[in-house]
């Protein structure tokens, strides 16, 4: 993010977290709960649930602690989940796909509105319930349709120009499925989906205990010499 | 994360990031970088990036900063990504189909070996290099292939399904897609790829501003009453 918020990025990467655990609450039926529960869910800090909250203007009472669906409704409000987005997907290939046919955007209020490729061979085709649209005619339908968010599903290699289109088509929101960063104007806010990120965790994890024996070694090694 | 580790969520969250970053400086050439000047390009601190990679075991020379591909190496080590990771996919949709096809996890030494699917229409087809396997025959694949990660690729119904029989064929490692918690025991580890989470981050940039400003204006109300 080189957009330069009102609140920490760490602050940011967690308010999705707490929107999902408290949905799944309120599914679940639960009607209130403390910060330590809440915190004890989410493998943080009683105080550090209450400091995040009271960016926002605070919530919750001193002895009931917070009230679910209400929360979770103050956190929907804060996502920026309580209106419409209208929304483009550049790239039909696989990810282009998986986001098209995700169900789940649409409940968040992310509606699809159309899918672009630049490949012959597939516009005209369907992708999901989407006839895909020629690439080249972009410029011309973000003249004619209001868009929010411009989704690029493009190989690295054309991620930027796709940026760039969407930037001069008056797009305010790119969601980037690209395996590179793209650059923008600062009017212009996006978020990057790495997918490697979470394998490499994934692997870290698979190997931190040989990771840490090996550094004991080393150090151990070293305080003999 | 159940998973209990030796170093902070928080630091171990951003190793991917700071290898990705090295990754590119190495590829521009760049032979050395200060604390200082990979913060800029992070968005961190330099006291942060020097406790960072100190939770390691340190790096770096005072005065010189951090050889680029050292750092690099370093970091592609602590992530275990200089070892090879056999997998393999159930769920042969969109996001299988995805990370099937997707050269990067080859170069990070993930090698996907077999991509399942319980549907009889998909059993036999071609998924990319890979002929869709019957979901009925894993317990048998996992008996005779060594197994390192297993990606769970299903809708949210079948992913603890799936997961369950990951951690009985003896998969030490689940990649989940579903958009659903799985449970596992703790001798297993996953990460959690969370779609919506970087949309509704996009979604809280595009209206930070005009949530701030009700959050004063209800302030300014409370005070004026």
């Amino acid at each position: 993010m080189a957009y330069q918020s009102r609140v920490s990025e760490a602050v940011i990467r967690r308010l999705p977290v707490y929107y999902r655990h408290l949905k799944e609450l309120e599914q679940m039926g639960v009607e209130r709960i403390s910060s330590r529960e809440l915190g004890e869910i989410m493998n943080y800090t009683a105080s550090q649930i209450r400091q995040d909250i009271n960016c926002f203007g605070g919530f919750g009472q001193q002895g009931y602690g917070y009230h679910v669906p209400s929360l979770r409704k103050h956190m929907a409000n804060i996502l920026g989940l309580e209106r419409k987005y209208e929304a483009v997907i550049i790239g039909a290939g696989n990810i282009g796909r998986a986001v098209a046919g995700y169900k789940g955007f649409e409940r968040d209020g992310v509606l699809i509105r159309a899918v672009f490729d630049k490949e012959p061979k597939l516009v005209g085709t369907k992708c999901n319930r989407f006839t895909v649209q020629a690439y080249d005619t972009l410029d011309e339908y973000l003249k004619s349709n209001h868009t929010d968010i411009g989704v690029i599903a493009v190989p690295a290699e054309a991620a930027q120009g796709v940026a760039n289109r969407l930037v001069a088509g008056g797009v305010p929101a790119i969601w980037n499925f690209a395996p590179v960063d793209i650059q923008h104007p600062d009017t212009v806010v996006s978020t990057h989906v790495h997918l490697t990120d979470s394998l490499h965790i994934l692997t870290y994890m698979m190997n931190e205990e040989a990771l840490f024996n090996s550094i004991h070694a080393k150090m151990k090694a070293g305080n003999q010499e």
